[in-house]
């Protein structure tokens, strides 16, 4: 799938308040999708931290976009576990949210997203997670 | 603290993105905070399910509000892990919250959410979830 | 199934490393499996402290059971995913493993399991388990 | 740390039943250690699978000696949350454990553990755990 074709699935198949986090697709293939995750002031708490609750939706949305570019198109699924490590806070720059399949099944997709400071590289919060194909 | 105070830091602390659940605090004491999410269609993907995102977000708010109420009051504290586990879809009726405290040691707190329908009572997600207090 | 059956499922369904740690089943219905983890000092690292290896591979071993029991004997299964939280020490008391079916699919089955000190009662682990049906 | 005082530390820190595993050192430096499972039927569950217990305490076990490595010696720490999904079976061959530091606080470690057939080097368990150092 294309980019665009991505971007177009972001907005067709998610729930509005999860597209108001505003996630750019920035790359795909067959393994992996990469989001980048706009930071503003709607998405921080005190402090000017990103909000957990953004990086946690962003992980599973870029996870969802990821089996669908495995597939080639939307693809039903839904999530069976989702669990983050917050490993550092992320404040004053985008974040890259890396969507990676590790193993794909007939049934269950495993896969791990790494969301990392756009300008500094670092990672900030890792996921791991089970998905079912339906 | 009483369900005003504790709605009030729904407010005060929390991402404008996140205080865009609407979520209402039900009950609490100092073991637990029960809050409502309220379905609606910004929160819905394809078919009216409630998306996992939201159900995600409303589990770590939920405990962060816990650890406040067992505090008596705001706390520094910061999410080291959540785990969540989709048992089954939610749609046509309202989420429950209720987030509980495991164990609280001096430093690391141990939580545990249970989302249910608000009608029919059946668990939909279960979330296991490490604070660290700052 | 009875205690005995689910006694000698042990016994022909788990390797024999597994087998060393004498567990013994307490109690079983179709929800939930109760076994007894005896401590002794093959179980325990530097200060009498039961290991964290144990409990896990305990809390896994006792989901098993529950869904051989649920199934009214042996049914073919596999760990998808075991989520652990360590809340406090355990030393000086057997341990009490409950696994509990919190929802079971046609092909996934959601667990729970709860390992509380046998004289004290207190919980000292919980752990979160998706299991896949074969 | 030398691969024979971490040889050594497995002796010496960690339950028998634990060493009963016969995981040895295969390399170490400041970021990551990686054990060797031997895989025998002591291991084995029907059908010549290593059980996933003996993964998830060789994964725990690995990571407690990433700690030590790290800190260049014994260092008291205990864990706080162990997450392991099961990809694929491993049957004969031996698998290679390696715990690799993700991020390290002042209290908390993050790590993550990846275990792979030691001939086919094909992942098949992979854990995301958190530490506590005391």
């Amino acid at each position: 799938m294309t980019n665009d074709a991505l971007q177009a699935a972001l907005t067709e198949y998610f729930a509005p308040w999860v597209q108001a986090l505003k996630l750019g697709v920035e790359s795909a293939d067959a393994d992996q999708v990469t989001l980048r995750l706009p930071v503003n002031d709607q998405l921080s708490r005190q402090g000017g931290i990103v909000c957990g609750q953004a990086m946690m939706a962003a992980a599973d949305t870029a996870m969802a976009l990821a089996v669908f570019a495995r597939s080639g198109g939307f693809r039903p699924c839904t999530t069976v576990q989702l669990n983050s490590s917050f490993l550092k806070p992320l404040s004053g720059q985008d974040a890259l949210v890396q969507a990676s399949i590790v193993r794909a099944g007939k049934s269950i997709v495993f896969g791990e997203i790494d969301i990392r400071g756009a300008t500094d590289g670092k990672s900030v919060c890792r996921t791991s997670t089970t998905y079912a194909l339906l």
